[in-house]
């Protein structure tokens, strides 16, 4: 993310301009702290060309550097660089007209920046945002490889519509007949299909891209977006599918840590000294509340776990503070669950937000798939479920037990108004298969779901999750 | 892979029936050779109730035993296992009604076990098929991290198809106007993409699904499939990429050999004695060609590389042995491709298939966006692509260097009959995004795509692609 230090010889530099890939061949040298830029570069009209380098020196003897030039600022305000190439060839490996380059030299808001989702990436924090994406895959690789997770491929193109709930985009061949022959849809979620192969390979995951058509406009929904899905198997206490979530967030925040991405984005954002790129900052979550998030999830404490019902009691007493009600059998709206995260998860001792879990909600507000509760309270019937909140964002994961049981399960359907197919239609375009996965040998098992750019947006602090993907789609837009 | 085996009481073995999941507790006890079924096992009619454990015992302590019965065997030919768990205490945690029970206790034909996607990864075979899907997920994960490329997720949903070839799904909502505008499909090739976030953050890559609409009912293609992408950037040698290519494979099948999936895929097949085992078995590739293909994966050697012209030129004298006449300017048969791989790649002295590199094809049989070679031959403009042949299969993957240069990639468009987009139309539903990457600082680059499934489909030796993912997808055909 930092820039790099070129000095360049003024017949030399002439075509370096702003955005231009250049290869710069020359020397390191360590440069004591100098506010006064070397000549060479006061020749470009007082602009230093401030290269975002495609490819790190990987050791102190580089002496060939390429870059792009991806913006220039003026030298006078930036902090002293460590090292800087002395200069010796200049191969311009790829021209930049800067008269039309629409990144210009000065802050563009995040929505301006939204327009040219093809050159977006091409700015510090943007480049940042997306290398810390690819650590953060990295390292749930890792992660769940030493869990001894199987990292599976559930289908994208499905039959089926998971909760019955978010509006699926059908999937269409150019040709006048239905090329599966029944109509398909792309997936959204994967769980059904995890369940099925969690029966056969033990635990399971997956990071695959998941679709709600949903016309909603918030800074929280994108139309295309990744879900980290894990379905645990031969489970029978929800305690330890909610462990998982933890030990899995912990363990990727204190990776993201260990690695450049994340580093550079904290340390940057202290020492920058150019207004542009301040500004750009400023867009982001406040770094007081930023560490107190990353302290809370990296934390060793047990994060909170509080039942629906717990929650309710909690909120009632403030009840004058929100818009609605909350009231033993709705749902948690958006203002609920950012009051109790705020409230249940900040931590005092260590100035930290742990997540919090809610646990077990009534039953006829949550999916068909979950498990009753053996305990519920005396207001109504509950299924083992959870919601993992968090301050400002609210809910980053669910997850629950599944109705491993074939009858229990046909119940649920019922109860939910859903039909419930016969074993004869099992390989239908209905809900035949995922019967059949009750019907021979189902043990206790269970799983999450959690929203990946949302998670990304939660550690980086951006507050839009379409700044945390290189191309968003949502409504109207999915440009390129 | 292996079964486990466990010897119950006559008492406790009454629910223990094939497919039901079941929770055993005992001690290990190793035990010596022995043929003779032990008398509690004889109990149940003859036949030994195989584990699939879905949890391996990670100690020699290990006294609980969680275990998915997915099929029962003769004992009688099985061979000694090196422990076994003597059962103090079982627990049906699902239970099964072996008469409906779809996986019979005999041979089933790939085809037959297509039909029940959600319950094939319970066979032996194809859970192991899946675990090494898992375990090359993890390794070129790694591989890449260490290589410092960044894991990209690329759009699925896009506004272009990559080649004009592919026959691209349509994405439509339910709602009466287009949700996004403009026409969408899914996406058929992540290259472009990937163009744009290279010049951003250096090397990247991905293993993202991908999509065809095409109507061929072959081993080899499905509608759905994961394609491994890689992108270089500031590359101006086209070896390069071809190193890289050598160099991820050869890494991934060493890694590969070092973890149980494929060492039990190998180790298994020499030993097992269930004769339906011994069956699917023989739907698999040779054993000796197998060997091979891995020899050749991780041998040292450079893998050898030709030139079209090269690869016409060794054709032209053998043209008798083809349906399709090799001719220069037109694209490699299927035969021609294999009849290379096994002639230039295989290696006398290792005994080795060593797959090959065909590279700089003529421009006219290619896509839009290749660089034209610099010393075409006398026959004709070529383009430095290259196309990775194996034997039996065919291509295993396509690379190139991208024309980086706007007025060149220009001719180009024009060249292949397609529209060149105005600057003005940049961000409308055309190629003009595409182009936009030339204008400001595009640096020589190049790169290749690899289909995942038919490289999984070449490590396993599994004749079809359909059988190395968990829910295929094809033409008219779409389960679960």
């Amino acid at each position: 993310m930092r820039p790099v230090q070129a000095v360049v010889d003024k017949s030399l530099a002439a075509d370096i301009r702003p955005g231009a890939a250049v290869r710069l061949t020359g020397v390191w040298h360590s440069s004591s702290s100098s506010s006064k830029p070397p000549p060479s570069v006061e020749s470009q009209g007082g602009k230093l060309a401030r290269s975002s380098v495609a490819g790190q020196p990987n050791s102190s003897d580089v002496h060939e550097q390429e870059a792009a030039v991806h913006s220039a600022g003026a030298d006078q305000g930036l902090a002293p660089t460590t090292a800087e190439l002395r200069v010796s060839e200049v191969e311009i490996l790829g021209s930049s007209d800067p008269q039309t380059y629409p990144i210009q030299n000065k802050y563009q808001t995040p929505e301006s920046l939204r327009a040219i989702s093809h050159l977006r990436p091409r700015t510090p924090i943007n480049s940042t945002l997306l290398r810390l994406r690819s650590d953060a895959m990295a390292l749930l690789s890792q992660f769940f490889f030493q869990e001894r997770f199987q990292q599976t491929h559930p289908p994208i193109i499905t039959s089926s519509d998971c909760e019955g709930a978010g509006e699926a985009f059908t999937v269409k061949s150019g040709g006048t007949t239905e090329f599966f022959r029944d109509p398909k849809y792309l997936t959204v979620s994967s769980q059904l299909h995890l369940e099925a192969l969690a029966q056969a390979l033990g635990n399971v995951w997956t990071l695959s891209p998941t679709f709600r058509a949903e016309q909603s406009d918030t800074s929280r929904h994108l139309s295309e977006f990744y879900m980290l899905e894990a379905e645990m198997s031969f489970v029978q206490d929800m305690d330890e599918v909610m462990d998982l979530a933890q030990r899995m967030l912990a363990s990727l925040a204190s990776g993201l840590k260990r690695l450049s991405a994340a580093q550079e984005l904290e340390k940057h954002r202290l020492d920058s000294r150019d207004p542009a790129e301040r500004l750009a900052f400023e867009d982001l979550v406040d770094p007081k509340e930023l560490q107190q998030r990353w302290r809370g999830l990296t934390s060793p404490k047990r994060w909170p776990r509080v039942t629906y019902t717990e929650a309710i009691e909690i909120l009632q007493p403030v009840a004058h503070m929100f818009e609605h009600k909350p009231v033993w059998g709705s749902g948690l709206q958006s203002e609920h669950e950012k009051y109790l995260a705020e409230k249940i998860g900040y931590d005092e001792e260590t100035d930290a937000f742990l997540p919090i879990f809610v646990t077990q909600y009534p039953q006829e507000i949550k999916a068909f798939y979950m498990l009753q509760s053996e305990s519920p309270p005396p207001q109504g019937q509950t299924v083992d479920c959870f919601d993992l909140l968090v301050p400002n964002l609210g809910e980053l994961a669910g997850g629950s037990m599944r109705e491993h049981r074939l009858a229990q399960l046909e119940d649920n359907l019922r109860l939910h108004g859903l039909e419930v197919p016969t074993q004869r239609k099992a390989r239908s375009n209905d809900m035949g298969w995922y019967l059949d996965l009750r019907r021979w040998g189902c043990p206790p098992h269970g799983g999450f779901g959690l929203g990946f750019d949302r998670l990304l947006s939660y550690l980086t602090g951006v507050p839009n999750v379409r700044d945390v993907v290189p191309f968003p789609r949502h409504f109207e837009r999915c440009d390129c």
